[in-house]
């Protein structure tokens, strides 16, 4: 397969560059899409993997990649005879596939409960009433309409996602990192960033926590270049 | 922990009823609500579980359940320690906590490529356009508000879902039923109930094969008697 124009960077999970024909994992991304949440999970894995970009209008609604996500969006991973879509996806399937990397609790445990529970908060309420806001979309005023719309109110997402960290705990699951502190943490971050999420006691710390991480660094200096070479 | 008023209700996941004081399974929910969703999981896993119906109102605004999901909303579930809430959340972790009922693929293949895409598409970009399209909300028509939204449109979206089976499949992973049946498959026949799915090819056969399952016979059984007798 391949896309005309598109820039290939093959690179480790040290953000070295380097020939890696062989690597399992292609990234296709846009340096300005949620395949940023995508990248930092990569970087967070350690596994080798190919990027390769797509310019938004007809290169992503090219057939060949809408062979691969018939939406015509990023990002998306091959993994093998594997594709992954939505970022959410792809950090879960991630973590799953890698269990030497930590980045999954264990199944039947509170750890997975709550990484489950809120990676699928932030994936459908948390995305919808960011959105939904960002749009000025607003449901009427009674239990019935947003009992049927599955959120709350933008108030009501920031107001759970603080109660998540009220308890005192680091990261999403508790002690320990794991994907769904990408997935759940980017939306804090870029809620933060964008002005789109009401700010709540715990998310600084938290922001804090999560931008130092190396991998996250590396994550934001890579797609920072790529926005500026594409620019 | 009590509810005033709840019913409690005991159930094998053979449908009968029977006393489980040891029932390690707790599942919040009322018989109008994506509850039903959780139900269905619940009998396909053949794991005993106690039903605590919640009225909507105060009682699932009490302390009591706020402490168990902020967001007071149904459906729930304890296991142990664990407590998940979200109805995509609920069947992930169950289907990983009991692997022996073959309900999730193996982590790192096809398979499990598919189960987390199609899970998560469902439960983010699914749910809000069919959400958004029941209060009318519209998106401009230009490519940066669809890119923004994280969905192209209803019509998009019944054609990813159309697109999924369009290999003849039977099931969201392929051959073998999974929990993304359940929740996936959920929002196809919810979507073809209410009419707030576009129909697609597909979709007809693909429905009835579900509907057709003897869990999924018992779970609407149950949900419907217990909307008979608290209606």
């Amino acid at each position: 397969m391949s896309h005309p124009g598109a820039m290939t960077d093959h690179r480790g999970a040290n953000g070295k560059q380097g020939a890696l024909p062989m690597s399992e994992i292609i990234f296709y991304t846009n340096p300005m899409s949620r395949g940023r949440i995508v990248r930092w999970m990569l970087e967070e894995l350690g596994q080798p993997y190919e990027t390769r970009v797509l310019a938004y209008g007809p290169q992503m609604k090219s057939p060949e990649y809408l062979a691969i996500n018939p939406m015509g969006k990023v990002p998306a991973l091959q993994h093998g005879e594997a594709v992954v879509t939505e970022a959410a996806a792809c950090c879960a399937y991630l973590a799953a596939a890698f269990p030497e990397a930590g980045l999954a609790p264990e199944p039947g445990t509170p750890e997975s409960a709550a990484y489950q529970r809120w990676m699928f908060f932030a994936a459908g309420p948390g995305e919808a009433a960011i959105t939904n806001a960002h749009f000025n979309f607003s449901l009427p005023d009674d239990p019935q309409a947003r009992g049927r719309a599955g959120y709350g109110s933008l108030e009501a997402v920031a107001d759970a996602l603080a109660a998540m960290l009220a308890d005192g705990r680091d990261y999403v699951t508790g002690a320990a990192f794991s994907a769904a502190d990408v997935y759940v943490g980017s939306q804090i971050l870029w809620g933060r960033m964008l002005g789109s999420l009401p700010d709540r006691p715990g998310f600084a710390d938290y922001a804090e926590r999560l931008t130092a991480r190396p991998a996250a660094v590396r994550a934001r200096e890579i797609d920072d270049a790529l926005m500026a070479s594409s620019g």
